[in-house]
């Protein structure tokens, strides 16, 4: 139990951050001071009164408790809790708070060195937390917690029951959610106001212990937190009633105050309200038992082998290859949409099941939960058909600035999946997960490649994407070949080649079928199997276009931001003209070989335009 | 009161569309029996039990009752519901379901009459139907009613929860939503299972009736329906145990047999459990009141007037100009993502508070009300940050396969919003909208430009995307400047250039000082304000290209798939080199000016671009 003397320190404490999160905002002209006042209490209650078990010195410790800010706009508060627990001085954040080149960033990333994750995008610290409690739980087998912080405005967003619901199926009772119920969004109140019991019914109705506070009340809250060590086999969610810019009687709880800061003036006046504050107290934070998760002992490679007579899907390859690699390199895992048996990655849940999570089709929380295990040095593979990664584009999006190495897979590309129709067809994800900041992206055409291309992303530390096929194609290269990130192989060249054929994946089949009707009619092309579309083989590209005169690119994607693109970029600045083959019309269902005839993609369609581009 | 000769015709029409369900997907060889069997008293009893109001020969009327399958995979039950309908021959959907060039899809598109959405990418039909429910209610004031038919491993999206929460919100009792808990999912169990009592306690928390059924059950079902007329207030919500595979013994209630069809013997076994179906029966309609709105009078289109000296945000012109429209045209409605004060979508609900929908953090479901919105002849125009799209990418790509006249509106784009962070960055979105066949990408510089192009996005029918400013910028047209879907400006040429900067949005601003700063130099420089990049004036480009020699493209956005690579494809068989300039630093928290400096697309370094690659 706490004692006055703990509330008193506590409550100093409180007045120190709210003074921090007063001046830096001031003085950075922007940020969210009536977003960080309403939490001030949650988190001082929590990071200094005894139940946050952290060791400072160490933020990658593995058995430090885990604190995720899910609403990433209060950084003035989580920044000020980390000049109380004394990592940081309060001049300093006052000087570099939302500052070009500062680590204190407007929103969350990880160039400060206490942010588990990049936030700032609502509804996904939740799902971040789940990955880490699960790692807690399944894998590292420790005892830390995971805290995450929400907003109430972000609760609108389907994200954050997709976390609640998956949560409470793991019966992660080592994770807590503290609701900051201030009442007010952006630009009014929020669909829930301060109808606290709403909250609890939804939460409890997805099977979360659901405590409701005050959460000004320092008592309440550590009593909250308490309660929530008890609860078992569920994880618990702490739904306190705020106000927000609590504390600055003019601010409080009134409309147009969001991300909106004090003039130096009101500023000065919130400070004269806050009274006299001790700049100078500090807080302590509880550190974790020493504790890391068990090594495991070393396990041989095995070899594949594909028989170069059949044909096998790339997306059972890489199944294989999954299961291959899992019980060689521990960290690897699994995660997959409830199309297990599409993507293949049952494969890899037969051979490693402690390792694969089903994360049901709730694609937006698999991909958080999948950056909250990169973050604790898994190495995630997460998959779903290619179509459905559009689902959780921001998260996507946002785990970038996170620096996690994170691994996607998407089956299902493009209309060659056939009679399912458009719905299904992955024809933008190539665009999709192009745009990330230093992303690899794949794109191999047989269980070979594919086999060598999950070796290259385990072995890269990084965001990486890879593209699977529904149908399954001939075995094109043998065990010796060797494939890398940035690779490309050039399959047929000859020095009469007079264009040069770019493809990848389903396509490249065409193409390589065309080489052969062109052949007969005299007609020499190059052909390039472009499984890495970024980073992009230029020089090779290059080479190729000055040599050959023109290039066609074929893929069974849409135009905009795919291989075609890719291409024309690697070759920007080459004076050679490209043609691209994509897909152009609507799709519909059908056979592989009539949807790849009707959107001009197959054989056929890169005869015809090889010799039009050769005028004959 | 339903008579025992009406279950007797019922249970006739089931055995039917069970009958073809089986011999459909039989023929086709691929599609979804078990989970369309599992439905079938629940459609039948929907359809054909008097309580849908329809008329079949004008499948648009204004007030027919409006059927959504939420689980588009169950095509076959779709179809075979209409061949019930008398409005399609059995023999026809034998022969033709899954066939490529025929009506009857994989999963529903708008090829097939009658079908009001596409869907097939579970989670986003009950957000559809939201968008009608809100449409009869609030704006063509009718009482038809919307039923949405959701499949259980479906309700694992946070997209459902987010509809959920927004039609009680809405209180939206003339939609009611179906779910068919036949406890089986693509590789085996959902989360919940036959567990109904968990279902009811969800949907019932987040403010709907919910009414448990025994799906197979016509008098439960037709009881339910008719309880969900009663409902005030709040949408209703049928939660209906059944079976997948209901029908044929050795498929019902068994893993393994989701879409997958019977064999040709197993399908003549599963007819003969069928027994004697009288093919010929035929189900009735019951047809709708003769309601259509009530059209609106003739407004005259007020003019704008910027003061060329000051400095207006696009996103603020965008809100003028939506406000401006609005009243001339009654189709506009508003929808934002609790940002309003943000985009400026909040003028317009000033101007016209009636069509202005609040949709709260949750893009997910915003995109696909508005798609619903869409398919009742409105013109939403959608809005929230440029990179919370991201968050919808899935509902965006599925809404293309309805083609639907759909406007989507992303502020703060890029890094030049400064001090917020990457995570507030909208830096993908062009790629995004580009991928969307047929879809119009506009990115306007300044407030007339803007204007301008918003009257263009109300004129054109289809998908249209405005990407707009945070900052405040110039006005660079006068009211008298033209702009139209497909062009460009040539804002500064001459016989002299030697290279053409190719820009869009707030960089164009760069542009432009780049261009005095190099007349200065004796360098004369072409500059286009590129406010379209999809369509693209390629013609314009290919002109200015090969005059000049040398093209420099500047985005405020990610290199892949926006403003530069839409111009690469633009100049592809143009042999003149191109040059990006766009975002390649992982941005972080700064002034607008320090981002565009430290990403390389600011004034000074188009300006050492021009030089370097004129080789001065």
């Amino acid at each position: 139990m706490a004692t006055p003397t703990d509330f008193s320190r506590l409550a100093k404490l409180g007045a120190l951050i709210r003074h921090y999160i007063l001046t830096a905002t001031t003085n950075a002209g922007s940020g969210h001071p009536t977003s960080s006042l309403s939490a001030v209490e949650l988190m001082v209650a929590l990071l200094f009164g005894g139940r946050f078990r952290y060791d400072p010195e160490r933020p990658h410790f593995p058995n430090n408790d885990r604190l995720i800010f899910s609403k990433g706009h209060a950084t003035p508060l989580f920044y000020a809790l980390w000049v109380a627990a004394g990592k940081l001085t309060g001049e300093y954040l006052e000087a570099n708070y939302r500052k070009f080149g500062s680590p204190l960033e407007g929103h969350p990333t990880v160039s400060f060195p206490y942010v588990e994750a990049a936030t700032g995008s609502l509804g996904q610290g939740l799902s971040v937390g789940l990955g880490l409690a699960l790692n807690a739980r399944r894998l590292d087998k420790l005892p830390y917690r995971t805290y995450v912080l929400l907003g109430d405005s972000e609760m609108a967003e389907g994200s954050v029951w997709e976390a609640l619901e998956l949560a409470a199926h793991y019966q992660l009772d080592n994770l807590v959610g503290i609701v900051d119920i201030n009442r007010l969004g952006q630009r009014g109140e929020t669909m829930y106001g301060w109808d606290i019991q709403s909250y609890v019914n939804r939460i409890s109705a997805f099977g979360w212990e659901a405590i409701p506070v005050d959460g000004h009340s320092l008592p309440e809250v550590l009593a909250a937190y308490d309660k929530a060590l008890t609860v078992q086999g569920k994880p618990t969610m702490i739904l306190a009633k705020t106000i927000k810019g609590k504390g600055v009687s003019f601010i409080e709880d009134q409309n147009g105050w969001h991300g909106k800061t004090l003039s130096r003036e009101e500023c000065d006046r919130a400070l004269q309200e806050l009274g006299e504050v001790d700049l100078t107290v500090r807080g302590e934070l509880a550190r974790p038992e020493e504790l890391t998760p068990e090594p495991a002992g070393p396990v041989p490679l095995a070899a594949f082998d594909y028989d170069p007579k059949t044909r096998v899907a790339t997306r059972k390859a890489y199944g294989n290859a999954l299961a291959r690699l899992g019980p060689v390199n521990p960290a690897i895992v699994s995660l997959d949409g409830e199309v297990s048996n599409s993507t293949m990655a049952e494969i890899f849940a037969r051979a490693c099941p402690e390792r694969f999570f089903e994360m049901y089709i709730a694609e937006q929380n698999m991909a958080d939960v999948a950056l909250g295990l990169a973050t604790r040095g898994k190495i995630p593979f997460a998959s779903t058909f290619a179509a459905f990664w559009t689902r959780a584009f921001d998260q996507i999006r946002m785990a970038q600035y996170s620096e996690p190495n994170l691994k996607f897979v998407g089956s299902h590309a493009g209309v060659s999946i056939g009679w399912d129709g458009p719905s299904q067809m992955g024809l933008e994800d190539l665009a999709m997960f192009r745009t990330l900041g230093g992303s690899v992206v794949l794109y191999p055409a047989d269980a070979v490649a594919t086999e060598r291309l999950v070796e290259e992303m385990v072995k890269h530390k990084g965001i990486a994407y890879m593209r699977t096929t529904r149908e399954a194609t001939p075995i094109l290269y043998g065990p010796a070949d060797q494939f890398q990130i940035g690779g490309c192989k050039v399959l047929r060249h000859s020095q009469q080649d007079r264009a040069t054929v770019v493809s990848a994946g389903i396509t490249l089949f065409e193409a390589l079928a065309a080489y052969e009707a062109l052949q007969k009619m005299g007609i020499a092309i190059r052909v390039i199997d472009l499984y890495s579309l970024k980073p992009i083989a230029a020089a090779t590209l290059m080479d190729a276009a000055q040599r050959t005169g023109a290039v066609i690119t074929v893929e069974d994607h849409y135009p905009e931001g795919g291989l075609g693109e890719a291409v024309l970029s690697a070759l920007a600045q080459a004076a050679v003209p490209v043609h691209s083959l994509a897909v152009t019309k609507k799709p519909k269902s059908g056979s592989p070989e009539e949807l790849l005839n009707y959107e001009d993609i197959s054989r056929g369609a890169i005869v015809k335009k090889v010799r039009e581009v050769l005028g004959l």
